[in-house]
């Protein structure tokens, strides 16, 4: 009864009729379960059999399960069906799993695929299309339940006893006027509740929260999520109904958003949920430059600041024994200041850039102060020369602080350059703070060994 | 109409009711608005007219905004008021939202204050209090529309007609047995299409998806985003419904524990948004152990470590100047592959572990084996001296393939003790790493060049 996973029995002995080339009754195990199940099932399988198998299974059941697989596997069956054949499966599926499955094939494909397709729904990709895919038009979906004002709570009812089938969602009722301009909601709740004989214009809420469909999926998913909706409509720039974006879309854009960030954090380039699985190659191909980024600062910059500093080193050989520290702490520093501000950017949470900047400050200056004390003491320890200790120390307070105003300064030039801030965190940033730390150390250490001397 | 967020001179007019004292007109002019933006708004007041606000506005109208406050405001503001009007506020509130509050108080206080709740309030914020916070007893309410499944189609729109007012959504009509064990599910618009004199036990569908009370809120989360659910049911040990979990708190979630995590990655302790706003002083509890792991890594034990080749540097300071590149490398490398691995395992799209580390080593040599050649290239070009490009190169190569190898083991480790595999991430992969790539690169160096002496 409460179904949660697909079992090892099933998928084993799905994958023998498979084996076998029992396509019917294959077909009659396969409807029993959930589209994700399937998918998940379909995934693990091996090219080949997949292949057999999405090509040989009624259009109907494919569709099911075609929008949650995986884009190259998708794009893969489409490519792989006859046109024909391709847009029938497509006649199964919601508008905006068409138009996303449509925007993954190569135009030629596209075409190919389209001109199969009923006119009304050809067109109705057309549109759906023409938005980014990563803005609110892009993630709506076009089938939205919208009714005239002056229609009566009855005749609402009825109304949707005979058509609900045709609706992805019905969680909220939208309410427009004669021109097709969003005027009002009400919930299927608010409906069943209301007195039979009143007109929708009298009993809907008429401030309805709605979104522009150039608006960003990012923003989308925030209105969403802050305030708690099952779905928000979208609207054109004459205020009609044009889709509806809902809550289980809006789940895949949160975590989508948040995976990217984090991938730019740990510098693995694309989102770090598109590498769990991806051919090797393609992980060598996001995570390579950001390592190459390190090894320009690290390894080309670095060494050629350090070899200008050779003689220093040569003379007190105990200042290399904190390179290490000196760069990690300003690294570490930097990577976490620049982290926390640019999540606060993407939740809108930090509106004073230069609020935010002075709190880091005095953040970062009470760290820098704990970590220069310790190991400058520890230094003292190790290589018993006050001086090694007063360097150290010094360097890095300095390296900590000047690490705490960067994690921020960084993040908003590039904000202010238009460039996503996400990209000033990870290796870029460390990097940056490794170099930093390192011209610090050793401009310090020369003036100071110089004066002593 | 279009409703999206608290203007500026709305926030002002608001602000000036509060300095003179207007109760009235604010309580009007308040109703009017969001709890989104009243819970933002409230927030931006400072602490003395904060506490104004709320304890003289309606505990009705408080109640409305009071579970989007931040949690040390909502316990402030308990804490504030005489026990038994904090009561008379709380019922107002939705079961699990009352449950969530009173778990934010110090015991005493949460006791003073559930003497003054209905006897009936009073178990059922008792029963929703032994669930952890963290699980989906602790996330659900227990205001879920259970419905016999011997009832017919008729009656039970009937009932829902009458009812609903009181249940927090009726997307999902759930069915059960007479001992109340959950038996099937029917949607709203199931309930609205099908023939009325049919019973409910016919027309549901059996296949419900439910969780058990003590499922991890992760798995919870997991489970509706990838089934596309509305709402999930919870159900107890002998399978009773007990509870409903909805969709709009998981989306708190999945942005809780990916902002856990991705503070492990940048090593600031708690979740990254949970240090957005908060004071100083909190943010350098939160952030600064992590810098003293790396202080301990990179300050105290890399430190010590280069001691030991004291000699070694010495001679031939030129390896000195690729101890910044030696460093970062492997700890890139490590930060990539333990994100990328911790969040597969978090969103469990890795089963098979040891599959994957072989994935990883491919993926890991083949970075480690480019980087080595360009650093080598470098340091002959920098040096002119080719005993060092090829340790240099070499140590490259095995720091990073070992960091790869590291990258997954660690982690996996970590998740066979039980503890949580994020720790392995952040500074403490990195600073590992550090150390792992020093030793490599001066046990190279010292044999090398011994040989070659």
């Amino acid at each position: 009864m409460v179904l949660i996973a697909l079992d090892r029995a099933t998928a084993k002995r799905l994958q023998r009729l498979i084996e076998e080339r029992e396509w019917e009754e294959l077909e009659r195990e396969i409807a029993k379960l959930h589209p994700h199940d399937l998918s998940e099932f379909v995934q693990s399988l091996d090219d080949e059999q997949r292949r057999l198998c999405l090509t040989r299974l009624s259009p109907r059941l494919v569709a099911q399960f075609l929008p949650e697989l995986k884009d190259e596997i998708q794009a893969e069956l489409l490519e792989l069906l006859p046109p024909r054949a391709a847009a029938e499966l497509l006649m199964h599926l919601e508008p905006d799993e068409r138009a996303d499955v449509l925007a993954l094939l190569a135009p030629e494909v596209r075409r190919g695929i389209m001109q199969y397709l009923p006119a009304e729904l050809r067109s109705e990709a057309r549109a759906l299309l023409r938005h980014p895919s990563d803005s609110a038009g892009g993630l709506m979906t076009t089938r939205v339940l919208a009714l005239p004002r002056d229609m009566s709570v009855e005749e609402a009812i009825r109304f949707i006893r005979t058509h609900a089938g045709e609706y992805e969602t019905i969680y909220y009722l939208y309410v427009v006027d004669e021109k097709g301009k969003l005027v009002g909601v009400l919930s299927l709740r608010d409906l069943v509740l209301a007195p039979s004989g009143r007109k929708l214009g009298e009993v809907m809420n008429p401030d309805v929260i709605a979104v522009p469909t150039d608006m960003d999926q990012e923003e989308v998913a925030k209105i969403v999520a802050d305030y708690d909706l099952a779905a928000v409509p979208v609207v054109d720039r004459e205020g009609r109904l044009v889709g509806l974006v809902t809550v289980d879309d809006v789940v895949d854009v949160i975590e989508e958003e948040m995976a990217e960030d984090m991938g730019q954090i740990a510098g693995t380039g694309v989102g770090v949920d598109r590498l769990i699985e991806a051919p090797a190659l393609e992980v060598v191909r996001a995570r390579l430059p950001w390592l190459l980024v390190a090894l320009l600062g690290d390894g080309i910059v670095a060494a050629s600041i350090l070899k200008r500093f050779e003689e220093t080193l040569a003379s007190v050989v105990a200042l290399s024994l904190f390179v290490p520290a000196i760069m990690t702490m300003g690294g570490n520093v930097g990577l976490q200041t620049s982290t926390i501000f640019i999540r606060g950017l993407a939740t809108r949470e930090i509106n004073d850039r230069l609020r935010y900047l002075l709190r880091e400050i005095k953040i970062g200056i009470t760290m820098a102060l704990i970590a220069g004390v310790a190991v400058a003491l520890f230094a003292q320890l190790l290589v018993g020369r006050p001086v090694i200790g007063l360097i150290v120390g010094t360097a890095m307070f300095a390296a900590m602080s000047l690490a705490s105003v960067m994690g921020v300064v960084i993040p908003w030039l590039f904000e202010k350059l238009n460039i996503d801030p996400a990209i000033a965190s990870g290796p870029f940033m460390t990097t940056t703070q490794d170099i930093t730390g390192l011209v610090v150390y050793f401009t310090l250490a020369s003036v100071l060994l110089q004066q002593m001397a």
